[in-house]
């Protein structure tokens, strides 16, 4: 057997998508010009799917300070925080996640999914009790797996089926690990975390709650559903990332003081090279602009409002909550991917995204808008949506 | 129990670790000043323990090129490599690691950890036959487990050993999956390729190697182990880390065109936000250095030369053979504590290591040196040592 034969059926699934022109999966956008517009190949056009909440990417403050770490630090930490790699800077901004927070300590990890990679494996091995909505991110998944834990799963946002599991467990209920997300990647629907909570008071337990899609877009000072909902006194760990409304790359676990302790027996954290400082200095201006600027996040969810209202008018079947996150339910995998090629001829880069990575057997063009969207680009989305019923 | 009570030893044995002064695992670098030179607290010190071994942190193109990059491009992705994240530049870098190695595919990774991750896990599935050397880095081990492989491991750089595996595993052998480094990072030994790849030609197989501390240090071009020993024809797939000799963070995956099906299929891949614009620009700058500077290659392989000489000379027990890291190998525990402190006191930062991280219950003071160390730094590193003597 060769060493690729596993995969043959990738192959044969992608050469499906790449009989012509680009491929969604793996789309290069050749230029990028703003945190809403960039060139695919000849064509200009409207970044309606990325993660950017914010529209962070080009803030001049960030890009400066993060220009100055690499005066003054270098491209690299060419180390692990463990040994060599852990600056200033990294310390500086752990203090500043755990300030934002209110919370005692924070750890940063060079990706997203290294973060929940790194805090769920070490916490997900296999005497522990885990229970995690069936629509968890593949780092979720990913991490118990690597713990070796058996993973319980409850159906998505569903706290009734939480408690009948929870209930089961008898005496163990006491030890569950319940993860959820804020907001959920792709259909942008938030997890029931009050009613998750009070499952909690009931029966014990831990929850730990990953705000990647909900960091900065939600909550009064933009800590996430956690604030949204104002349960902080709940739940035990929050998880986050830098990839997307602090529009840079890495991630963050904030919690108790004994989080501190996941430093020596996490071995994503230990054996992964640091942050680049030139990373560190940018979401470290970013998280500054979090902490102040409502008005982006008052803006994010005008536009959210605007985009969702414009393609439910239009008779499109969308999630079932305005998000940031609109995803564009369609009927088929062939459809998404017509329809998906249409929209970059129109100027318009949404994600086409198909199961596993869709939930539930999906097909979706998920959408996703930002802060820095002007009304008239919400709208040219809006009309490249129209124009495909036409 | 509570969330975090699994960690209690871990707990007691690191503060056994902080009684006095400096943690020697999370040392904070307060201020870098070069490739060399750092302060931690108010001492300032000689850097002898990074993985730095080029010397290019402070590369004054990559610095430029990546400030560039940073505004040009801005501070981060937000999306995967499948979904937004894939610009014109980490193809281009895929392009250039390619023909660098004159190999047809390359795929970058956000972390070296991810690239193993990324790699191995979507190979190493349960049906598959993995064999690795048994003081392989963490994460081979955490992608063996990911990817949910029974793994063998054979005794470290014995070939002979290996050969005895392969030769049970009977028919299974053509499917094994060997897997080895170029330098490992800890005793700075090198496979025993040649022979590797003879029982490879033998009894069939694939062979993995992960040049992650041999990249740029060895090999005529800089390639590694595999081209210093001309085995290129018979390795499948070459792995490697932009945080060490190409002073960045990230890593790649290098092999034949068959490789890119990984992208289809490698859940860390998928799931990761994508390299920043400002990482891959510096990449692509130290990746030409790599190539153009056989003289940085040269200085490197003198001073360690000149280290591990100086070492010797004063009676320190060290690896077997000089390489770029440069292993102190220390009788207990507690004297590697002492004498670690004494040499951040004397102006040298080394790392301390204990198990696991080092192999066979070993403690370590790793040494590295790198191409921008004087013969100066050498020598104080040296003379640092000698007064523990005294």
């Amino acid at each position: 057997m060769g060493l690729y034969d596993k995969f043959t059926r990738f192959v044969e699934e992608r050469q499906k998508f790449q009989v012509s022109g680009i491929n969604p999966f793996g789309t290069c956008i050749d230029e990028i010009y703003s945190a809403t517009e960039g060139r695919i190949g000849d064509k200009r056009i409207i970044l309606a799917g990325s993660n950017n909440y914010l529209g962070l990417t080009f803030d001049a403050e960030a890009i400066q300070e993060s220009q100055e770490a690499l005066r003054l630090q270098g491209t690299g930490t060419t180390g692990s925080r463990m040994a060599n790699g852990t600056f200033g800077s990294h310390l500086a901004l752990e203090q500043e996640i755990a300030a934002f927070f209110d919370l005692s300590t924070a750890i940063v990890f060079s990706t997203g999914y290294t973060a929940n990679l790194g805090v769920i494996s070490a916490l997900a091995t296999p005497d522990a009790v885990v229970i995690i909505d069936e629509d968890s991110h593949a780092s979720i998944y990913d991490a118990c797996a690597l713990g070796g834990a058996q993973i319980i799963r409850f159906r998505h946002n569903d706290a009734k089926d939480l408690e009948r599991r929870m209930q089961r467990l008898g005496e163990k209920a006491k030890e569950a690990i319940i993860i959820v997300e804020g907001i959920y990647s792709m259909l942008g629907d938030v997890a029931p975390l009050k009613e998750i909570v009070d499952i909690k008071r009931r029966y014990g337990g831990y929850i730990l709650v990953d705000e990647a899609h909900s960091f900065g877009v939600m909550g009064e000072k933009g800590r996430g559903l956690v604030e949204d909902l104002g349960v902080e006194a709940d739940i035990d760990i929050i998880l986050g990332t830098f990839s997307k409304s602090l529009a840079a790359i890495g991630g963050f676990a904030v919690g108790g003081k004994q989080l501190d302790v996941l430093r020596y027996c996490s071995r994503p954290y230990i054996f992964t090279a640091s942050p680049s400082p030139a990373s560190i200095a940018s979401v470290r201006a970013s998280l500054r602009q979090v902490g102040h600027s409502k008005a982006l996040r008052e803006k994010l969810w005008t536009n959210a409002h605007r985009l969702y209202k414009g393609l439910a008018d239009l008779g499109y079947k969308l999630g079932e909550r305005v998000s940031p996150v609109v995803p564009v339910m369609i009927e088929s995998k062939e459809a998404g991917l017509e329809m998906w090629r249409a929209l970059v001829e129109k100027g318009v880069y949404v994600n086409l995204v198909l199961p596993p990575a869709a939930p539930f057997g999906m097909t979706l063009l998920r959408c996703s808008v930002n802060a820095a969207h002007s009304d008239e680009q919400i709208d040219a989305i809006i009309r490249a949506f129209a124009e495909l019923k036409a």
